[in-house]
């Protein structure tokens, strides 16, 4: 049988029969009880015993059952006091209740099964509270150590990702990524190959969290073997967006992730003032500004680790002297308050031609309502002059 | 100023004027109340109103107040219930009390103070409860959330590792990966490279949980992009243990991670039955049982991600036509009961000598006792004959 610790009651209380009466009662009913004959007596004992409930009888000889009542609820607001007072000094009940006692009991009693009734609420009242507070600090303990493991992963992350704002040959690329949940399945990253050459991605890997975000670490470190290998072998693949996606695509298949992602790969050759791209399944497509014209960079290549051995097409395009272009992951589409899906798109498509200010604002708001988001978000803007 | 919902009491009782009385009290002290005349209506009201406490009159004619209190206790037991009586019928109180009543008040009361302390005590009990419950759902679905998305990582994780028993060309790799929380920053992995050789490693990335999980994927990523290399371009890395923790020294640096790995990476050449190994700080030092003897493959090379631009040395073992070795990662030193770090190492070694059953008995008990590690525990066996 599981022993339960009995609980520890002090009866306060001048009158010899009543205490003995109520340690009768209550030690039968399977309390531990210890006596103290004045209010002196009563707080020297409430001080080296803590018990778990006080019986205080108000009226006593010397100090008051009011003045141990004050004395209690200050050094140990938590403990519950039960005072005990004659039927014909009912105002002595009101104003002790008002000073923090938790209940009463008016001598003389008819049953001791009344007293029981109030010991047994006010204990049971008294282990509510604790619980709560258990629970408060179970809940603060068992979210901050998993939060704390996310946060780490969150740092990692974030340090694989470039510096939000860069400029590669008069290129500036800014981004901002915030993630649903700590890490994010969203990731991009921007670098100078060359003199000749800058290079960019944008990719949502499916889901988002941990499992995501472990997948973004293969993408990262996909693109570095393709730098270096072209660094060190003159290996072409990174020059060819297309043969890019189509190689990571075949890798993504042979590691049996059960994921897939898409991603938007693309090459501006500096000296044409060119963009080369593929997009594996990037939506919504990215706008163009140039001219005062929008330029929707439309395709139609699936996401990368579904289906094998398909080709993936490049697109190239001639950028003017001055241009904006605009990414958003798709997770932007579960939070505009639009009912269409076409009536987001149109307004994502007039945000990128309208000015600076405008899309600043437009960017700042999502910074501010970025807590609980329910699929990553990502921003990607490359300009020139 | 915030709007409090005002609380609802249902009062029933047969006599108008109690009735009346109580209203006006609850109702300047900010209740709000509906009245029943009888316990008939009583359940009627109850049932239509849902109210949040219950004011209930004990001897009333026809239904009686303990038929209420046995409906309601039934149909809605987290309401309170405050049953009414006379003085002279305390048993009727003991027996509500019996049945579920939460208080009682008798009647003819000396002041309504008492009244009001009782219904406020009750609805502070009511709350309490409902808080409690309250804080076990939040806390259950914080921590489902949290523990779902770092379940998810796991399965991702568990992914990349090899099966757990694996044979290339007659050497038996067997290995047991425990996390100390959902994802780990151990890691390991065993694969053929051709006809002639088979290679291993194992890792213990600094840390454990998200963070360093993350970089596991980069450590898999860059053996994958060695063995790719190996067979595209015959780059002879992989084939050459140092030069390969030296190339991954330099690319953990460079990603300025602010973590570093312990890595053993260890190559068997079939045709001389021979291992080739580098190993970068891991520790305890893997134990070689062959011909009866116990062999402790030491070595003093440090972890990779610490210091650029030093050296790897590899180490030849001749392996004999049976040998038994095993690795284990330092997670397994937190657990183990010796006092001291050589008693440890010490059991480690005489269970590398032991027979397989012991072995195997030590590995089971592990698993039993996985909940809550301080640290990630890998253990790595390889075998022939």
């Amino acid at each position: 049988m599981e022993k339960i610790e009995k609980k520890l009651i002090l009866t306060i209380d001048d009158d010899h029969d009543t205490r003995a009466l109520f340690k009768m009662v209550l030690e039968e009913n399977n309390f531990n009880v210890i006596e103290a004959a004045n209010g002196t007596r009563g707080i020297e004992i409430f001080e080296a015993e803590s018990p778990d409930l006080v019986l205080l009888d108000l009226r006593m000889p010397g100090i008051t059952g009011f003045d141990v009542l004050h004395h209690i609820t200050k050094i140990s607001p938590t403990t519950p006091v039960i005072v005990i007072s004659a039927t014909d000094s009912i105002d002595d009940v009101v104003e002790s209740l008002r000073f923090g006692a938790w209940d009463f009991i008016l001598k003389p009693m008819q049953t001791y099964n009344i007293m029981l009734h109030r010991v047994n609420q006010v204990l049971e009242k008294s282990n509510l509270k604790k619980q709560n507070l258990e629970y408060q600090g179970l809940l603060e303990d068992a979210i901050n150590k998993l939060q704390n493991d996310l946060k780490s992963g969150q740092d990692i992350q974030i340090k694989l990702l470039p510096d939000s704002t860069v400029t590669f040959n008069g290129y500036q690329f800014n981004s901002l990524i915030l993630p649903s949940l700590y890490l994010s399945g969203d990731f991009l990253d921007y670098f100078a190959i060359n003199d000749k050459y800058t290079a960019f991605y944008i990719a949502d890997v499916s889901g988002h969290g941990v499992s995501s975000a472990l997948v973004t670490v293969f993408l990262k470190s996909f693109m570095n073997k393709c730098i270096d290998d072209y660094k060190q072998s003159n290996n072409q693949t990174v020059l060819d967006p297309g043969k890019l996606l189509q190689t990571l695509n075949q890798d993504f298949l042979n590691e049996h992730l059960d994921k897939f992602s898409t991603l938007f790969f693309g090459l501006i050759d500096h000296n044409d003032n060119k963009l080369i791209y593929c997009n594996g399944g990037h939506y919504p497509f990215p706008v163009l500004r140039q001219n005062e014209k929008c330029i929707i960079l439309e395709s139609k290549n699936t996401p990368i680790g579904i289906m094998p051995d398909i080709a993936f097409e490049n697109i190239s395009v001639q950028l003017e002297e001055n241009f904006f272009l605009a990414f958003f992951s798709d997770g932007i589409l579960d939070i505009l308050p639009q009912d269409s899906l076409d009536e987001k798109i149109n307004l994502l498509n007039e945000l990128c031609m309208s000015d600076r200010e405008t899309f600043q604002n437009f960017i700042s708001g999502l910074k501010d309502n970025s807590a609980g988001l329910p699929d990553d978000i990502t921003v990607l803007t490359i300009e020139k002059g």
